[in-house]
């Protein structure tokens, strides 16, 4: 029997000696690498994560205390220890155990996680909660190097460090966010990385600090006090404690019994602390350390593989630019996930990482426009929303050309609630001057965004994770019908299927297939006028949609009634895609159900 | 003749010598003074910036090379000397001159600004559109301490740092954001503020640097290259510069003479360069430099003084937390203008002012909601806009119980189109979990505040600047009319009179005054379906609002048509708040024969 095995929660953890959790930490690393490998997932991350969080419960209690995983995507070690172990193998599954931490799945997920930097902020609320009200338990923040890009989180330490308050902040530091790290705070951080022997830092620190009070002495066995000395290690150390923290580190992130040391004394701490570990993304897995990347998410795909959305935005990118100087290329932090790497690789000088930084990232883009550029900016639709503003204010006002590449916009699958692209639509239906299309096949996605620059105004172009069929039969708009279906994006093919099944039964039913959402397209209304019954169907949050939009202007207009399909207010849990269509009533039987029960109704009102 | 009045444009500033400059200086200060007095506006941070300002453009020419001032309050001076000095008595006035920096108001105004912190990232981006096109001028962004707080500008440092585009970002210290200064990198700053003798750098640093390549003499007179000489100078040096900026300063920003020695050297320089001036707000008017909160913003108000909305909500929030220990507050940099200074003073353990850091507020507010707390967030609406994605991720996924105050929800008047309040609704719109009220009298809007307390989810209340009626006469729901009106919020008051106006015309108009936007009060539809018309009136985004939320229903439930009325696809441009009004049609008498037009439209359609 393993190890693991006899775990049963954080507490089974304590009477373990070092051999033991040396055993532990490779159990968990089997348990890990083998639920990705049938379910996906976040291979990488999790690896490098073990030995700290064997560390972490060792000393804290992930129930009474609270400990909160930024982004949350490395908490497989978490959840194998806070009682999950024997539904770990439903992992990102339907009903089964998330892949992120969810505050509903257990006691030990301290808040709810998926969106980079957020960390210290909620860190710290909790913090002052328990301050407030006179409780004694500790907190902690994990946060990536890559999620330090993120302006968030340096407002939240901007704040903590001058609360006073005891609030435990570990820099889990791999050296690569889930794309390259840029910046120059990385690059300050790199030189500490790179530095030989920060390992033997504890007996060189030694010696010249044991008398400091009100500290453990573990602590300052590590604490960076070289000052003068060494000049790579001043920096960050003053700078955080220049902010209010102390700061301790670098030290290295798989040495369990170290962390255990450190960690007892943090525990014990008074005042917000920084602690600095150095870790290996993948750590313990050939592969995955040598292509960190690659195994950073792992998709269980079955038969061939069609080409990916992304990478057929990314080529017509390389065209276009190839052709138009003006074209640029920025992301956040996803160039292989945006399908950029290729354009990077050609157009090096026209290409623009930024790191996890949303906000950034579209107001670079705006002045790049400003300047006479033609951006393009990639980013996935559930990160979109960091940039609100920035859109609306900073693109949408001046009326700025630039193309939103709004990519996983839709269901996303296993990687649930936080990652979904439901509200792209819904964000961008009051911004004045914005445009929005969602093309239903990989054809429409290459014309469109090659169209783009040519507006004089900014778009958004959405398209799901995976692939859109190459082309599609022009959708029949049969004439006579009472009742119209009208698909955007990738519910074409479900518009296609639902017109079949009402032919099946005695029905003829006119389809349209639209991509341009937003303005709608001149005629349109005019055009749904002519029908009794208008039914929309988007991937997309059902109020303030694309069939709100038509619903509003029918309602103003005419006699049409319109029924709008999307997702009600509901936050979709994590399954495949297919599960989730099922799940929301998205089938050609439950929608033909749903839209006779609702004439019926309409008709005896 | 005074000297301003010779100055027709920047170019004018050229052939000035010293005196002319400091006379200059005296006339504008004048020349603010005079417009603020009677027409409102932002007196301080614009008497700060009037030396810097003079220099800038005696250096830079403000259309060829393009000067980026964030927030874009303080552009008076500005304006003045880029040949808007004849229409400046227009300020802020309807057709007249904005308050704010606006694209096509000017050449001379490089970006659209409003909203704190996004000037690095457009600079930037200007920068690397430039360098792409090959072209050759420069760029520079001025940004206030207040606005280091914002993450986005952290953001953007961190990717300007190691962009290598030549890029000036000058940092406007003046010690004091709109309210107190918070946060650890401003008592980093402080520190440098207040050690005496900065300005006696020059001399003291000229000796040692004098040989350095690629950069002008001047500029090294005042680089701080005192290392471990003085303590407090080092740090921020050392973090710009690690970061890849070169760091010059802190130097003093009302030195006419000096800035210009140093803009002509960091004109020439290469690569990002960070120049750190020190300003005081309200120079040159005694009453300003003492209170400059108070005379952050001026507002022109005659008759009697209602108690604010803002006051409300202070007040309320300081009854209930005497009852209730859950009861925290917390804002963004605008502790006065939310009404909150009170409570500050009365509950300083209570209450958090995080600075100009709206993504923080809000998941700081969420943790302290999941650590037992009820915490109340009061922000603009406008800069709410900034934390959509924590709103719904961070608090709406979870479900955290707290309570956003909205302050300037709706229209705002002379600070135009970057402060309304106009996208909160339909940003709410699409949030599961989230409820969203609108009371129209104060005493609504007191009661909802304490209410608030006792809901097991999140809501937001909203409410306009200045002042709500007290109290109101119940609606009047005449029976058997055809047409029934729904106003929500400040628009109750139109809604009245509208159905005074329809009466006087010999119709019986049904009248909803509702506060509860989302969810749509349970029978509401219901008892709408009973009318042949609905009209909703409601102060936000037409698209996606509350009416928007109740035509979609409508439209699936019956045959009620549903006629919304809000603010159509467009950004309101400065004036006052009744002149908007008219602007956008909302009078009893233009929505009157909207309406008619309307129905005649529609039953002979």
């Amino acid at each position: 029997m393993s190890i693991l095995n006899q775990i049963n929660g954080h507490d089974d953890l304590k009477g373990l000696h070092a051999d033991q959790r040396v055993a532990l930490c490779a159990d968990i690393r089997e348990a890990i690498v083998n639920v990705v490998k049938t379910n996906g997932g976040h291979l990488s991350s999790n690896l490098g994560v073990v030995e700290l969080t064997v560390a972490l419960y060792t000393v804290f209690d992930p129930i009474r205390d609270v400990i909160i995983w930024d982004v949350g995507h490395q908490t497989y070690a978490h959840k194998l220890l806070t009682g999950r172990q024997s539904a770990f193998n439903t992992l990102r599954k339907k009903d089964g155990l998330s892949g992120f931490p969810k505050t509903r799945e257990s006691e030990a997920d301290g808040f709810v996680a998926g969106h980079a930097s957020n960390s210290v902020s909620a860190a710290l609320g909790l913090a002052r909660a328990r301050d407030l009200k006179k409780e004694e338990h500790r907190i902690v923040a994990v946060i990536g190097d890559g999620a330090l890009t993120g302006g968030m989180a340096y407002e939240a330490l901007n704040d903590a460090g001058q609360s006073e308050s005891d609030l435990l902040v570990i820099l889990n530091d791999n050296a690569m966010s889930i794309s390259d790290n840029v910046g120059g705070v990385n690059n300050m951080l790199s030189r500490m990385r790179t530095r030989p022997g920060y390992l033997r830092f504890k007996t060189r620190v030694k010696k010249t600090l044991q008398h400091v009070p009100m500290v453990g002495r573990s602590i300052m066995r590590f604490a960076a006090a070289v000052r003068d000395k060494i000049k790579f290690f001043v920096l960050p150390r003053r700078f955080f404690e220049e902010i209010g923290f102390t700061y301790i580190g670098p030290m290295d992130g798989h040495d369990t019994e170290g962390l255990i040391e450190v960690f007892s004394d943090a525990a014990k701490f008074k005042g917000p602390l920084f602690l600095h570990l150095i870790t290996k993304k993948g750590k313990g897995m050939q592969n995955a350390e040598l292509d960190p990347i690659k195994f950073h998410s792992v998709s269980v795909v079955s038969g061939t593989k069609a080409v990916s959305n992304s990478a057929v935005v990314g080529n017509v990118l390389i065209d276009i630019a190839a052709e138009d100087s003006r074209v640029v290329a920025i992301t956040a932090a996803m160039k292989t996930g945006t399908g950029l790497q290729d354009f990077a690789r050609l157009y090096p000088d026209r290409f623009f990482d930024v790191g996890i930084a949303e906000q950034h990232a579209v107001t670079l883009a705006a002045g790049m426009a400003a300047g006479g550029l033609r951006p393009y900016a990639a980013i996935y639709a559930t990160f979109l929303q960091r940039a609100y503003d920035q859109i609306l204010q900073d693109v949408c006002l001046p009326c700025l050309p630039m193309c939103f590449c709004v990519d996983r916009a839709g269901l996303v699958g296993e990687d649930g609630e936080t990652h979904h692209g439901l509200f792209d639509i819904a964000m961008f239906s009051a911004m004045p001057n914005m445009r929005v299309y969602a093309p239903s096949t990989q054809k429409d996605l290459a014309e469109l965004i090659a169209y783009a620059r040519e507006l004089s105004m900014p778009c958004a172009i959405r398209y799901p994770r995976g692939s859109l069929p190459q082309t599609a039969e022009p959708a029949e708009l049969s004439t006579g019908a009472e009742l119209c279906v009208v698909a955007v994006g990738r519910m074409a093919q479900l518009g296609r299927k639902l017109q079949a099944y009402f032919k099946a039964h005695g029905e003829s039913v006119a389809l349209i297939n639209e991509m341009q959402i937003k303005p709608l397209p001149e005629g349109m209304a005019d055009k749904l006028a002519q029908f009794k019954w208008v039914v929309t169907l988007e991937e997309g949050m059902e109020e303030s949609g694309f069939g709100a939009s038509i619903s509003r202007r029918m309602s103003e207009k005419g006699n049409t009634r319109v029924l709008t399909v999307g997702v009600p207010e509901w936050f979709v849990p994590h399954a495949k895609v297919e599960e989730q269509f099922v799940m929301l009533g998205w089938t050609e039987t439950g929608l033909y159900e749903r839209i006779y029960k609702w004439r019926e109704g309409m008709n005896n009102g």
